[in-house]
């Protein structure tokens, strides 16, 4: 194994990673719209397993695919049956994406891996480095597939019959790009998992700090919520004589903010509303809209669930209308370990980056992993708290500082000097 | 002229109107969907002007057509210079309409025509019979154009300019179809307007009531209002940094429904809401919202407005987004004559039909006559107060009752007996 670095202590390529960064943001790149798209299983996504894959060779990572896709690649250990200390994310996409999302957390654990291999040292366990299948949803629901098999949460068989919106089947489009590997799901046990991942959101810029040490995951909660009332014409119907499904349809989204405001804690968001028939001077019948409602506590989630369901309740029999929920998707909130964020803070104070101890609002594989293994996420800003989006961005020298952070932990966790 | 009531007194012929409705109803039926479709100058729109033609014909009314397409039909006075009491309304209609919205009034107009000339009798002045262009503004905008046209609200040449939905000139399919008059439009002011019309609202059946003396209809204000905030992501952006679009649209709603609380007479509604991108855990960037907000009384109706005015210049501030305004439309409430009224009251009590007075919360081709003519408006009941529908339904008792007030309306003020 040639060594680049042969002095014993690990050092960080930061150069390299964000070269990594760079190619693999170009693959599937989209010139007039912007950003790149590397939607789950694509022909444009398996271009990017690739070519991660061929930077996990260049590194003599041992590169072992699983059933449902998912990349491991592992640097050998002095002691090869113990568990191996994973890091990883994910390299698919939503359409028009930013760079960073998710392969910032793989090319990560790459930049770890080649520390290592670099400075010629041999880790004390196996650091594996995953690149988990599906984490986006865009195609294939549901997100966070890959993760969530690899931890027993999915039967495989379910995942592989996904149908796509573009109908295709998961099981099939993996045969098709070659990355419907043959390893039992769940096999590789991690000892630890680690995550680094660009925060998503404005917290971390907007209170000018350089790490976030993610000791928690919010729950979520997503609902669609469908008013039936009557149509009739807006210039001949008493208000009281109204079963207006658009008017209450919008007083469930004030409600939704009076929840949030009052929690503290609780976000709560209406991203898709419509009404019908969507005429001027039509009271509209028939308003849809969804509900994203997340918490860190569990309980504090399901007490904003309760006060929303009360409250369409009382608002149904005071305007007479009728209103059905249907749930599409809730996840409880996670909580990191709580030693290895202890780690992720000490490491970024030695360093002397500002930090601050805080919450993921978004879903990441991590939270999938945490059922398995001990588990926690490194943060770095995102410029205007914006994603999946081509304007996402962190500045260079940031994310470095969130590579060298995840070195520093690794390096802590094995007993190596960094 | 044949009389087939020579009797002298003025009588009804109820089964010949209901007929006519049920045969102009037919054209332009979907079997299908339900209900008929004769958007204005249209093909199906040209076959049920033909049959009104045909059936003005059949009565010996003089038919004369003018510039805009408004359809004249009448019946020659003892006094032929005198200025014509003129009854009117619509035969055009939104898709998949009922069969009496406008229909009633013309056909009422032509049932009272034919009393006369069934009597035997020569009104003191002509009575004319209009049928108005594009009233439902379904395919051309505005709405009421014929009347508006004949009244000087809108050059003639503004209004043959107007281009449909489908991309046609209305101009162009005026001469297409055949109904480009050469009559300068507003050459027939009437001496007296009046017009018979279905509720379109659930008041007369809520209070158990046969006729509606209409003495005012309701001031229209159409705006569209879109807001403009900032995407952001659902579960990592906290409340107090959002600029959430969708959020302020909704309490904008909400906020209407209590100025229209508060008002009391002010009605208000939202028949038209939409969020951008559109996506359950993406913060609404954009929303764009109808506002049509009703009030008989004009400064009632401008209260309402900068109330809400004022509510968006506040909320605007409050969540950091900008909105803007466009208006669509705006009528000024309209005060029918008092003593057209008050005939219509007293006609309605000697035949001792139980009414109330109210207001037309709909806009009608009599509220653009209004401004060259003493007018007024009788309603009969809509069951459900439902129209623009294929269950549009009045019961055919009630469309006689109906039309033999106007006919004792037309009677007493051209002093002939009923």
């Amino acid at each position: 194994m040639p060594q680049t670095n042969p002095s014993g202590t690990l050092e960080l390529n930061g150069a390299r990673l964000l070269q990594q960064l760079r190619e693999l943001g170009e693959i599937g790149a989209d010139p007039v719209a912007g950003g790149r798209t590397r939607v789950a299983l694509t022909d444009d996504e398996k271009a990017g397993r690739d070519q991660v894959v061929a930077w996990m060779r260049e590194l003599d990572l041992d590169v072992q695919i699983d059933r449902i896709g998912n990349i491991f690649g592992t640097l050998a250990s002095s002691n090869p049956t113990a568990r191996p200390l994973m890091m990883g994310s994910h390299i698919d996409t939503v359409v028009n994406a930013g760079a960073l999302d998710g392969c910032y957390g793989v090319l990560g654990g790459l930049a770890v891996a080649r520390a290592f291999r670099d400075a010629g040292i041999v880790p004390s366990r196996p650091i594996t480095v995953a690149a988990f299948t599906n984490e986006e949803g865009a195609r294939f629901h549901p997100d966070m597939m890959g993760s969530l098999v690899h931890a027993g949460g999915l039967p495989l068989d379910e995942a592989l019959d996904a149908i796509g919106t573009d109908g295709a089947r998961l099981g099939d489009e993996l045969v098709r790009i070659g990355y419907a590997g043959e390893m039992v799901p769940g096999t590789l046990v991690p000892h630890e998992y680690l995550e680094l991942h660009i925060e998503q959101g404005p917290i971390l810029e907007a209170e000018g700090l350089e790490i976030g040490v993610v000791e928690n995951l919010q729950g979520i909660s997503w609902q669609q919520v469908t008013v039936h009332g009557n149509a009739n014409h807006a210039g001949t119907t008493p208000t009281h004589l109204r079963h207006d499904a658009g008017y209450v349809a919008a007083a469930a989204v004030a409600e939704l903010r009076r929840i949030a405001v009052d929690a503290g804690t609780t976000l709560a968001t209406v991203g898709t509303f419509r009404v019908e028939p969507g005429v001027v001077n039509v009271i509209p019948r028939k308003a849809v809209f969804t509900v994203d409602m997340r918490d860190p506590d569990e309980q504090r989630l399901a007490a904003g669930e309760a006060r929303f369901a009360a409250y369409l309740a009382t608002i149904a029999g005071q305007e007479g209308v009728r209103i059905s929920t249907k749930r599409l998707a809730r996840f409880s909130p996670v909580v990191f370990d709580a030693g290895l964020t202890d780690v992720i803070e000490t490491c970024t104070k030695r360093r002397g980056f500002s930090y601050r101890r805080m919450t993921s609002g978004a879903g990441h594989d991590a939270q999938m992993m945490a059922r398995i293994a001990p588990a926690a996420m490194i943060f770095v800003p995102s410029r205007g708290g914006i994603s999946h989006n081509p304007r996402e961005h962190t500045d260079d020298d940031q994310l470095v500082r969130g590579a060298q952070v995840l070195l520093d932990v690794v390096a802590q966790r094995l007993g190596a000097t960094t």
